[in-house]
C-alpha cells in the first residue's frame, strides 16, 4: 500500500526498533540512579550524545535530548522570551510550523514579531534577513531548514552566518531536513531542533542544539536531568532508537538523494503533462527529494485524499497537525496562493522505501480520479 | 541481580513491550493525518483513552496524553498560573516531587505558596488542609498520592473532597501510586497526573486528568493535537504500551498488594532486629507495599549504595532525579529528620517481580556490610 505521508510521520526503522529493544533489555535503568547500572546508562547516554555531535559536526555539550520538535520549539522560544530584552524583536519566516508560530505569538505578541517576506516559492531571501537585521531591533531570526508542506529548502547556512555577524540568534527547525539530507553543518545555527519520528525513530523523542555559551537554558523546571536543561526521567531507549535511526540515514540513506530527486522530478513532469492545470508548489526552487505539493486543477483536497485512499494510496491535505482544520494552509497563503486554490492542495511525501513503481501508481491514480472530481456543472446530468 | 530501585524506573513489562511492537506494526501512522490509516490510529487512541477512563472511573474527555509526569506537572502549574487570580495562593505538601515544587516556585514566587504542615511521618493531615482553606485565599492544593522517597500515602480522597467543598482545585501527583495500588477514585482530584515508566510502561509517556469543565487548558501551544490541549505528534505506540502496562497492573498485579505488604513488613522487622539503630522513615503510617526508606545507624548513603552494588543489589540514595545532588532530601527535612541522619538514608523500592528471597538477600547484605561502614574511630588501627 503506497504511503505518501512521510512528512507526517515515518514507520519505525529496523535500526531504531532493534536499538529500542536492546536498550530495554540492557539499559532500561534510570541514568540518574546512583548504582552502577544507572551510571552505565548514563555513559551510554553520553556516547549517544557524542554520536549525534559527530554526525552534525558540533560540540556534544550543545545537545539536549527532548520529547520532540514541539517541545523543543516551545523550550527555545520560552527561553528567548525570558532572556531577550523587553523591546527586542524576533524575525520569523511566515511558513514555519505551528510549533514555532504558536509559542512565538504567545510570548512575543503581535508587535514584537517581524514577518520576513518570502517569494512566490516560500523562500526567505538572504537580503530579506539582512534588511530585517539592519536596524538592530531584531535579536532572533527563526527560519526552518526545509518546509514540511512544500519541501522548499531555505538558505539556513547563509542565514546563520548573517545572524552571527549581526549578533542575533538564529533558530533553525530541522525537523524535515534531518534524515533526508545530510545534517552536517546544521550546528551553524545557534539553536536547532528536530523530531525522531520524522526520520525513522520513535515518536516522543527529539533533540535540540543550544549555543555553546548559553547559560541557564531549561526546557522546563523539575529534576536535574540533562544538567538541569530538561527535567524528567531520561528516555534512554527512545534516544538510542533515535540515534540508530539518524545514523542509518546519515551513513547510508542520504547517499541516495540525487537518485530520489530524479524520481520526484520524473513524477512531477509526468503529472503536469498528463493532468492539465495541475501545479507544483515551489516548483522553481530546491526542495526535499521526497515532497511534492500539488495544487490540483479542481476538486477539494479532502475528496482527493478520500479517492486516493480507495486506491490504497495515502497522501495528506497538508501538515498533519493542521489537517483537521478547515482554514487553508498558512504556508501557501504566505506564498500568495489564493484560498480557493489552497483548498485544492494535496501533499505527497515519500520515504526512502518508496519505489518508482509506487510513484507511477500515484500518477496513474491521480489521472484516473481527476474526471470524477470535476465540478458538477461539467457533469452531464441524467434524469 | 536484585533491583530495588523501582521508584526510579521499572523495566518494561511484557504487556507494554508487546503492545508497543504491535502498534508500530499496525498503527504507527499519525492520528492527525486525513487518510484512513491515520483515522484508524485516531480511533485506537480514543479506545485507549476509554480504557484508562474505565480503570480510573472518570470521564474519558478528562484524559490528556502527555510525555510523562514532569511535563504534566509543568503543564498543570503553568495553567494555574495563567488562570488563577493574581492574589490567589496555592497550598502545597512540602514533600512533593521537584517536578511540582520547581514550577510552583517559578510561577508563584515565595509569598503565594503556602507550605502545608506535615507530621513526623510526612503526612498532610486533613485538618491542615481545612485550616489552609479557611481564609479563602488558597485556590489550589497540591498533595501527592504516595511519596516517591518514603512511600508514605496521603489522604488524597478526603483532601479532594475538602477542596471541592471549598471551591479550591485539588492537584494529585499519582506517579508512584498508579500501578502499585488501584487507580479507581483518583479522578476525584480535579487534576491528576502520572508517568508510564513507573508502572512498567515506556519512558517519555504519561497522562493527566483535567477537570471536566476546564476550558482552554493546554500543556503547550503548537499543533491542534489532543483537541489543542497538547501540541506535538501523538505517540500512539507509547500510549498503547502505557495502557497495556496499566491494565496489567490494575487487573492482575494490584490484587497481590496485601501479600506484598506482609513481605515488606517482614523485611522491616528483620532489619530493625538485626541492625541496631536502623530506623524506617514513616514507620508509623500506611505506605506503598514496595518502598522502605532506611535511616542507617552509620555510614554515608553513597557508601551503602556502592557496597550493596558490589553484592549485586541495586538501591538508591533517594529520589533518582535528585540523587546527583549533595543536599539532603527535602522530604526527610520536612519530616524533621536532621541533615546528618538524612545523609545516611537509603531508599529501597521493590517491584511486583521482586521475590521474598531477594528481600532476604538484601537484609543479609545490609547486616553483613554494616560493620565495614562504621566510623573510623571504631576501627582498630593497624600500624
Amino acid at each position: 500500500m503506497p504511503y505518501f505521508d512521510y512528512n507526517a510521520t515515518t514507520p519505525l526503522s529496523l535500526a531504531a526498533r532493534d536499538a529500542w529493544l536492546k536498550a530495554h533489555e540492557e539499559a532500561w535503568q534510570n541514568p540518574s540512579s546512583p548504582h552502577r547500572a544507572g551510571v552505565r546508562v548514563g555513559l551510554r547516554l553520553q556516547a549517544a550524545r557524542e554520536k549525534v555531535a559527530l554526525a552534525l559536526g558540533c560540540a556534544a555539550e550543545r545537545i539536549v535530548f527532548t520529547g520532540g520538535g514541539t517541545e523543543s520549539a516551545n523550550g527555545i522560544i520560552n527561553h528567548l522570551a525570558r532572556t531577550l530584552s523587553a523591546d527586542a524583536k524576533v524575525a520569523v519566516n511566515p511558513t514555519e510550523h505551528p510549533c514555532v508560530l504558536a509559542p512565538l505569538g504567545l510570548h512575543f505578541g503581535g508587535d514584537r514579531v517581524v514577518n520576513l517576506p518570502v517569494d512566490a516559492n516560500g523562500v526567505v531571501t538572504v537580503d530579506a534577513v539582512k534588511a530585517a537585521l539592519t536596524e538592530g531591533e531584531v535579536k532572533a531570526v527563526l527560519v526552518m531548514a526545509a518546509n514540511n508542506e512544500t519541501g522548499v529548502l531555505q538558505s539556513w547556512e547563509e542565514i546563520a552566518k548573517i545572524c552571527r555577524a549581526a549578533g542575533a540568534a538564529c533558530i533553525c527547525d530541522a525537523s524535515q531536513w534531518l534524515g533526508k539530507l545530510p545534517g552536517a553543518g546544521l550546528g551553524m545555527a545557534d539553536w536547532m531542533f528536530c523530531a525522531a519520528h520524522k526520520f525513522g525513530g520513535p515518536k516522543g523523542v527529539g533533540f535540540l542544539l543550544r549555543p555553546t555559551a548559553e547559560n541557564g537554558f531549561s526546557v522546563r523546571p523539575g529534576g536535574a536531568q540533562e544538567k538541569g536543561q530538561r527535567a524528567g526521567t531520561v528516555d534512554f531507549p527512545g534516544i538510542a532508537a533515535m540515534v540508530a535511526a539518524l545514523l542509518d540515514c546519515e551513513q547510508t540513506k542520504v547517499l541516495h538523494e540525487s537518485d530520489r530527486v530524479r524520481t520526484r522530478e520524473a513524477f512531477e513532469q509526468e503529472i503536469t503533462r498528463r493532468l492539465r492545470g495541475v501545479r507544483v508548489a515551489g516548483a522553481g526552487v530546491e526542495r526535499l527529494w521526497n515532497t511534492v505539493t500539488l495544487i490540483m486543477p479542481h476538486g477539494e483536497n479532502h475528496r482527493w485524499v478520500a479517492r486516493l485512499d480507495k486506491c490504497r494510496i495515502e497522501v495528506s491535505t497538508g501538515s498533519a497537525c493542521s489537517s483537521g482544520k478547515d482554514a487553508p494552509s498558512h504556508v501557501l497563503a504566505a506564498m500568495g496562493v489564493p484560498g480557493d486554490q489552497a483548498r485544492r492542495v494535496i501533499r505527497i511525501s515519500a520515504g526512502w522505501e518508496t519505489t518508482r513503481e509506487e510513484w507511477q501508481e500515484l500518477a496513474d491514480a491521480l489521472v484516473a480520479i481527476a474526471p470524477d472530481l470535476k465540478p458538477a456543472d461539467n457533469v452531464i446530468s441524467i434524469g
